[in-house]
């Protein structure tokens, strides 16, 4: 996995996150205030849109804005990017500042989900700071903890860390797992379309991701220790 | 938790599941054929719909039809429903048959979607054996086993099963759970929005909603041992 | 006929009508003020949603939050509901509140939405008197009069009250007709989709509906005046 | 009442009816063929869809497209257009050809809905001659009989026939008739938004409805018996 | 071409232009206030919403309002009409007023939107004065300029003016011209779907254009010292 | 301008082009067959999708599949991406297939239309060979000409070439010009927001876009005779 900062110009903060073929683009716009529900609670907002383009996969599919509507499966990922970011952000430190990620999958090859929010937590991070220098933070410190996700599946009776495309479409069991810096469990979805696990299984499909997750946090650190080319 | 049948007249299966407050009225309605994609397979679909009507909930929400688009947790519970549901049959012996699972929630307090789950398979089962007595299945045994779901959380630092929508608000960590009535897992949605949780609250939980679901199999059985009043 | 009042325990008034097989779930939601264009006014405010459950006939039909649109069936019968409604109630006496009334058809065997206004004139009775208890009103006997509703057709030549699906289907001529507890006349709607009516025709259902509708009123009376079960 | 035939080219039958200040343009145009749920059947189909001009009122209105949604005043009118224009052919010697009725209010000044079916019957019966002469009915005649609408009301207390748009707000009582060109019914539909309506108003109404649609239908027929200009 | 002047009775500005069998109806709507992004400013605002009535061509086209959505055509010839209308207005003294311009197709043969550019610009002169007489104007002279349009095309290798429906889609090249009265161009857009042009072709396609709409801005300025029939 | 061909691993054709801080990431998708109203015509058809990611401006814009609808700016430049690139193409040479072109912009700093027109013509020359490799083209040389586009301007009363976005939005005249390599003109789309332009300056305008498009046929010449990568 690859991450490459401030791949924009205009985001206050932006990744271009690379896992094998997959790539996805993932900016962090901040906006003063927060949405109508949340006015006056002195709490800040972190919401997240997810969207693939039409050429991203191996054939090209519509566009949600050409038919009107967002499919479930686009709410739903980007309904777990969402929660699994403002895990990461103290929302009373961010103050009423609202950041919006967008992840948007230009190539897809597996996994598209967990390295959104991989690469969307980096971007996430440097929106924050950009808060910060600008004094606009209710607290320092809104970032309380590291986020990364990987996905671990089980194929031909094998479990298995990161599944690309061949892989994820043979596997019979398939979970997504969301981590903190320090270990902890932030999302756990597991699915068995194609057959059921058993508690063996998953306690091996949890440590396999325990251990992708620690390791992704090290790139992640890495990525934020290098300067920004802003 | 309480399991009526053939709380409808027409539809080939129905349940009306009464689970503290909770009411959801799942209908499983059979159609011939399959959808397009799925022609000549041989192959037989089960899918699921979620919805709540406007005054289920405390406050009156707005129709998803008035405003024209399906929110986002709608679709998130559907695909969870159908996902669970098609872990109960063999889409081989379905033949092409669709089934289609309507889950209404008439009434909310806590635990709506793992009631939905949990009433569906009665009515699903159900609606498979009015296609056995019609000799339209391709093979007998088209449901190969049993799924039932709860809800378990963890409210003020104790894992507790089946929350009421109170203790839904308050708990921290939130986990869904669908088992099969051997015991084994089909979905495992944990979800941390209000802080994480380490592997042994994951593990003490997971053990809590096993039994749980166990205790809901003992239900689902003796529902459906009960003649069919049509 | 059967009433069922507080079928819901969250809805202000609510109530499950019962007609042949013909089910309805009617709910009566206050929300304090009015809509934008009617602040200042003093008057309060009443309207009504109609829909059924896609199980809620012989064959399963879309739901229209999926499809995206609401009918115009659906939007006809929302609006007869609604100025239905609106008759049995002094606006100015109501203050500047709002009662949304949502009438779901549960299951459907003719007369859906004469059965919707029959039970939605209680639950709405049931919300004004809430409304009265906590000294919401602006004035005092808010209701002013009762409505109900039947349906009458002519089918193989006879005048016929309350027309089940069957002969709704065979009905030449088909009329829903909104009385007031008085024998007033609220709504006349009479169609001859299969052939014409006479003068003598239109005087023959008239009768019969003033008299369906005086029936109607005794047992929405005995409904009232029960206690309600909160 | 004004009757322009052939006010448009390319229409198979096309009138501008014009009643006071409003002015209605009714196009019916043929398909050969029908809905698919009707192929087979050897019956015709007639369907119409009405619509205003966003400055065909006193204020600009939104436009419905523009909305991306038709309202439930659109949907209920169009539905009544095409129910009483349907009660003028015989669907059989129609033969499997549609006929679609478009209603544009291109100026409104009340009674914009009686004024549309008055017109509509013209270019339908028009547009049933263009089928007739290229022998594509499946039998002559296919008109059986002439459709024609008034609204009538009470104002100040006096029953009163087609009223212009400051009458219609005020008036308590509502109806809108459609008759055949003998006199009997085809839709009768009262309504009584600020107050309600005894037996005796409603005979009083429905006379005065009756005289009214028996001179429409010598405007009618004379305007049918003009020679076309195309 | 043949302008009509205050052809509806509510609108501050109407024209129906006629060119060909084209026909299409304008109508200019002052609103007090400009939108939320411009409020302020000092400066009003002109819009155009362009659509066609379902049987305005050879063959019946699906309401837009029916599929739920504006098609790309509708959107770019309603953008057109707005910019080349605002070419004609001084904004700053229309003050904060909005004018909206609706042109309607009721019939068309081709040159659509240069017709309805060219009776717009008239309609919102009309609306204009209007304004002017309520002494409602920031300042006098807010019509700085005319605009007029005309289409011009090759057909068979030759340059020509005003194509009609047949023409039109025998054109190589096809060319929108909108200038003012004094012969500057407001918009020029040349489309060559079927071959390329050269300069050559170009010019003298321009000249062509600058000559017609030289002509339509006598028709305008005619009809614009007639006496209004209001 | 640079030209990175073959960005993308799955598609027939793609190109990821920069101009400025302007990103255009342009796909080229062929599918077999061509829409339903094109079938059995020989000729092949292409078709253009033009969008914005949210974050490719100075601030964030919301997603049209969010707001369930396109906007008027984006199918106007969809439709003229379209018509471009169909100048290219010997669409009988294509044969019954179809190509579509997606054009995302990642980052926007004016002239991203152009851009995309210039980036498009590349990856659907790719993609073009790709079915010439495969024998699937009806016969060779489908590829007629290319085509490249510029955005030209008067800025401060000076022809400019190529303005970005703080030059576009101080311009006021604005013109689109697309013209093939051989230098005929496809596509001329000037407007005149804020002012008018006379002769002169359209002649100045398009000398100098016959120029900047002739230096960027030289830029995608060079990138075409790169061999891919792939």
């Amino acid at each position: 996995m690859t991450i490459t900062r401030d791949w924009l110009d205009h985001a206050e903060g932006s990744v271009l996150v690379e896992f094998g073929r997959t790539r996805v683009l993932c900016a962090a716009s901040v906006t003063e205030g927060v949405p109508r529900w949340r006015k006056g609670s002195g709490l800040g907002w972190v919401t997240a849109e997810y969207a693939m383009l039409p050429r991203a996969t191996h054939t090209r599919g519509d566009r949600e804005s050409v038919k009107g509507r967002i499919g479930g499966r686009t709410h739903e990922i980007s309904r777990l990017i969402g929660r699994s970011l403002r895990a990461a952000i103290d929302l009373g430190a961010l103050g009423e500042n609202s950041v919006a990620i967008d992840c948007d999958v230009l190539q897809a090859d597996g996994g598209t989900r967990t390295a959104a929010i991989t690469g969307a937590y980096v971007a996430l991070a440097d929106a924050v700071s950009w808060l910060g220098e600008r004094k606009k933070l209710a607290r320092p410190k809104a970032v309380v903890q590291s986020v990364a996700a990987v996905s671990v599946g089980v194929v031909d009776g094998q479990p298995r860390l990161d599944l690309a495309y061949e892989e994820d479409v043979r596997a019979g069991t398939d979970m997504n797992v969301v981590c903190t810096g320090e270990g902890s469990f932030v999302e756990v979805q597991g699915t068995a379309e194609n057959g059921v696990f058993d508690r063996g299984t998953l306690d091996a499909l949890l440590d396999l991701a325990v251990g992708g997750c620690a390791e992704l946090t090290r790139i992640q650190t890495a990525a934020l220790q290098r300067a920004g080319v802003r």
